[in-house]
């Protein structure tokens, strides 16, 4: 049966972008915006939930659907949250900053010689790549070596470059011997890494430079970010990323898991979003670099398990349901084409182990680069991202888990929230009277959008130690301080004002929002303790604590103590390591022998379901507090702020 | 420039066949037998120097190029040589059988039961095949047993069925989850050995009995070979053969290369022709015993070195000019359908390694068979083929060598030599009063055809110890004998007359004939002596003479000895095995292995190159002789016949 259009037919034109589609009449403007390929933030992925997809309409009619989210004035002004607004005419929607999904660099070429610097010169591994390109002269054959040309090829390939061939394939054997004549015997030779050795894929004639380029690509829930590596030295050229469209479908993997279980083209739909986001990664640092993109030729992808399922176009609908099965957890490699990847047709795109259902390959990749698995002393990494991972260990075992904190520190889920991108306040420090300094992501002069997760730890640590906050996280009503005020929902404490933000909106954190900090803070640091009692250890045999993820660029340690995220340890024992995910990647892609290392990594690992921990509610309750029920765990702070 | 049919089109009908090709004036009946598929014999490939390729036109006209070939009573019954009529009108051509490639199966159903009886029952390596289909009950998973699906499946496999995976396809991961929750996690999964480990291929419900069938084929430059193999037992099922249709092309593998050296579009069609080959006979082996095609999941494939080569789509052309160095001696595991082999989509090709240009997998496979590398005492293997291949060795090392024999064994080069199939004279004895027995393939009343290899050994013995044949290859002008006679080109010996014959044609054996078959014989034993010698060793250390090759159903050691083709050793020393070459490629089908123990053969295998010994050329010369110009080499020969 054929589905009748019954309803009329209206144009949404999206400003400022070009884009203009075509909607039925009851379609929202969120569905407009997804059909057309435009972005707007969501965190419930159009469920009219989170109220966080708000537009302007400009001009044309819409009907809202009932909500709290919107106050009169901002009705007034053409506010609408996008999901709950039924297109009823023409329209022109314009897009806030607050709502679009910025596409930026992650760093631009200044920082990119700093992380040339910190990763590119001392590798703990020796350069291997999993994609070579030699160049190679070969011995004539004579009766008296009269090796077979491939046979030949091996050997010297092995002799000259160390590279162990154990399989060609058939398209590079048919050319083998002509190149080799034609080009008398001097050839460039192509081979790649497959799951246990080196295949060659390509004999060329030896004309000119090797071209040889790979990609590491960290596919986080929201960012999906990807280096551009040259495979010869090491050289990290350039980054570059983008939000993850997948984006659209929520902002949590749940989301986009209940999206593929109840629409049957749901994980084709998702494939293809984070298959493009990829593609134009490569595509704009292949741009940005004047390379080929036929000159890349591997790409080593790390991610939670659910995001490298999907890239795969493997279903993750089991890994929401107990007992949280994934599909696999270390994928083979595959030909780069057959995941629709645009780099050399005869390129690979290869994968780290992920260590469970909710501790995918991103977090070997930052086991892998942390180097605790080089060490006999005991570390803790911690990461932060939607979700907190925490991994425990040394180079004898390893056992991780992740705690559902949320993606408070990412920016989402609070009242001005945002991603450590560009207008994000990243540092705060407040003083005794109230007056605040601000530190802004992407300049001093640069008026504020919101706040990112460092602001946020920095903001509760100054308040409380500042005595505007007390261990339960309520604002102190008696300290006279105008910035502390009703709100439309609750106490609320303000950042800044309407002028002085970007958005002329004001910054402001509520109760509610410092509720939510707490209970992220707290799953985290709960989930760490955890794993140290369950291995029958302690705090004080921890040696050095790791800190990974994307929430800022640094992270204060001690206002991270203060709020009870981090454990009261002495400073020189914390690391901040960045994004751990892709340089993990990146090592691997730059050597099979790191490869290995997260392999061997990921055999060593236990995983632990804190829900089998039967102490793990109670603890975690206990932390609701600032930092912490049990004060005696952070002697240092309760000095201070007590 | 569009090339115009200047010439007339005229109709060719090839009786009996229901074929009828279309051709231009000018074309010869070889061409249009070629054109449309009709096998006629040749030696030459069509050149018109050997006369091989004679049919019968019926009706129309042709002319011939001028030849010695065709006697006057020949041209007046409508005889020609295919290669040398032009086609002049409209004709009809019949094709008797001498010059027909007919297809027949190598053996009989009690043929079958005995080769079963024979390679079945007593294998010397595990049952282990290359294709794998397991039913497989997997544990649930739960929170104490959270494992990947993926390797949830690994290591059950392991555990229970010893297979130990290290890849996957892709498309074997997206139906995983599906299928192990609608199976109640009872699945059934297919592994396939690539170079060095399995890889899950498939995973499917288990319903119904696994259907699981592998092919050994050999390749040879005359006939090709295949057992259809139950990989569950290793039985062989059954066995075909066709001519290779390559050998429109020439009857030997140098008219092959020149082939396609001299034709643009040669090495495709030669390869489409092995290819179609190998097709037919999968089909007549899965029709002939009711299975599908899809139900075989691995071909293994041996042959000389030129023919894998081809097979392959590689081209041979650098093997025919010194140093004659192959493309490649072992290639790697493809994908069947890559090559265009028509069994399951899933299934792939697997090859032995060769072990020198002129020394190919089909040797590899017979020694595999051989059991000579199990033993610590030397053995020789002697392969008779169109080439004598020869190896020496024992458990800790092998040395090789291949004389270019000639292909007189085979039934070609001679007067009425034919392959040994149906009415072919295998075995013949001769008293001294001159009369004959001659023993036919396909029966003792059938009439005779040509001889076959067996044959020739059977016969000049024979005709040696009676005393009709000197031993420079001489008739005894003096015997006395009728059926020594001066015939068309020269003396012959006369074996059956016209009334005899099953052709009505003479079949005799010419002093030519004995020539020709003198040098292949001399040169088969020179190159095994050349290699004994070359390893410091003489005839009285080789404990075990293996003789291989198609090219009879029993060899008469005795006979083979008066003649000088082998040494003049105790009777038991020699072992005849038939065709080493499939049944070693049924045992690597069979068991990873036996493909490992053919690998060690390779590399422990050295390839001597006649031509680099200095004192070959003498040594042939005196080999010249029957038994051998050196009679002392053959004492109990001598002591009989001089």
């Amino acid at each position: 049966m054929v589905k009748k259009h019954t309803g009329k037919l209206f144009r949404v034109a999206f400003k400022d972008t070009g884009v203009v589609g075509i909607v039925e009449q009851g379609a929202t403007v969120f569905d407009a915006a997804k059909k057309a390929g435009v972005y707007i933030n969501s965190l419930c992925g159009g469920d009219g939930l989170c109220g966080k997809c708000r537009v302007n309409v400009e001009d044309g009619r819409v009907t809202m659907r009932s909500n709290t989210f919107l106050e009169d004035n901002e009705v007034e002004q053409g506010e609408v949250v996008a999901c709950l607004a039924q297109i009823e005419s023409d329209i022109i929607v314009s897009i806030p900053e607050e709502s679009s999904l910025q596409s930026r660099p992650a760093f631009d070429e200044e920082e990119t010689e700093e992380l040339h610097a910190e990763f590119g010169g001392k590798e703990r591994y020796p350069i291997n790549p999993l994609y070579q390109k030699r160049r190679l002269e070969l011995p004539h054959p004579s009766i008296d070596d009269n090796l077979s040309d491939y046979e030949r090829l091996k050997r010297e390939l092995s002799r000259k470059s160390g590279i162990s061939i154990a399989s060609a394939e058939l398209s590079a054997l048919r050319r083998l011997p002509h190149i080799l004549r034609k080009s008398d015997y001097k050839v460039m030779t192509t081979a790649v890494f497959r799951d246990v050795d080196f295949e060659l894929i390509d004999v060329d004639e030896n004309d000119g430079e090797p071209r040889n380029y790979g990609v590491a690509c960290d596919i986080g829930t929201t960012t999906i970010m990807a280096y551009l590596v040259d495979l010869d030295t090491g050289r990290i050229c350039g980054s570059a990323a983008v939000y993850n469209a997948q984006m659209h479908y929520g902002e949590d993997v749940i989301s986009r898991i209940v999206y593929i279980q109840e629409n049957s083209n749901g994980l084709n739909e998702l494939n293809g979003l984070v298959v493009g986001d990829i593609n134009s990664l490569i595509e704009t640092l292949s741009v940005r670099f004047g390379i080929q993109q036929d000159s890349i030729g591997y790409i080593v992808c790390t991610g939670n398990t659910i995001m490298t399922h999907i890239l795969l176009g493997i279903t993750p609908e089991y890994i929401r349901r107990e007992p949280y099965i994934p599909v696999v957890a270390t994928p083979s490699m595959v030909p780069a084409r057959d995941i629709g990847i645009s780099i050399n047709d005869s390129g690979y795109a290869g994968f780290l182990p992920s260590l469970g259902a909710f501790v995918g390959s991103d977090i070997s990749a930052a086991v892998l680069s942390s180097s605790m698995a080089d060490s006999e002393e005991i570390s803790l990494l911690i990461d932060v991202g939607t979700n907190g991972e925490i991994v425990l260990g040394c180079k004898d075992w390893f056992i991780c888990c992740s705690a559902s904190a949320g993606p408070a520190f990412e920016g989402a889920g609070t009242a001005c929230g945002m991603r450590a991108s560009t207008g994000a306040i990243e540092k705060v420090s407040i003083a005794v009277d109230g007056s605040i300094i601000l530190g802004i992501i992407g300049g001093k002069n640069r008026k504020p959008s919101g706040i990112c997760g460092t602001g946020y730890i920095d903001l509760i640590s100054e308040l409380f130690t500042a005595g505007f906050l007390d261990r339960t996280g309520r604002f102190n009503r008696d300290s006279g301080l105008d910035r502390i005020r009703e709100g439309e929902n609750g106490v609320e404490f303000l950042l800044a004002s309407s002028a002085e933000s970007q958005s002329s909106k004001e910054i402001v954190v509520t109760e509610n929002d410092i509720r939510t900090l707490i209970r992220t803070k707290g799953s985290i640091y709960t989930a760490a303790e955890a794993v140290i009692r369950h291995m029958g250890l302690s705090w004080t045999d921890v040696e050095s604590v790791i800190i990974s993820g994307g929430f800022g660029n640094v992270i204060n340690t001690r206002h991270a103590i203060v709020i009870g995220l981090l454990p009261d340890l002495a400073p020189e024992k914390f690391h901040y390591i960045g994004n751990g995910s892709i340089t993990g990647a990146k090592m691997s892609l730059m050597s099979v022998e790191a490869l290995h290392a997260s392999r061997a990594i990921a055999e060593q690992m236990t995983y632990f379901d804190l829900s089998t921990d039967p102490l793990y509610m109670n603890e975690f309750t206990s932390s609701l507090f600032l930092p912490h029920t049990d004060v005696e765990k952070f002697p240092s702070v309760v000095c201070r702020s007590v």
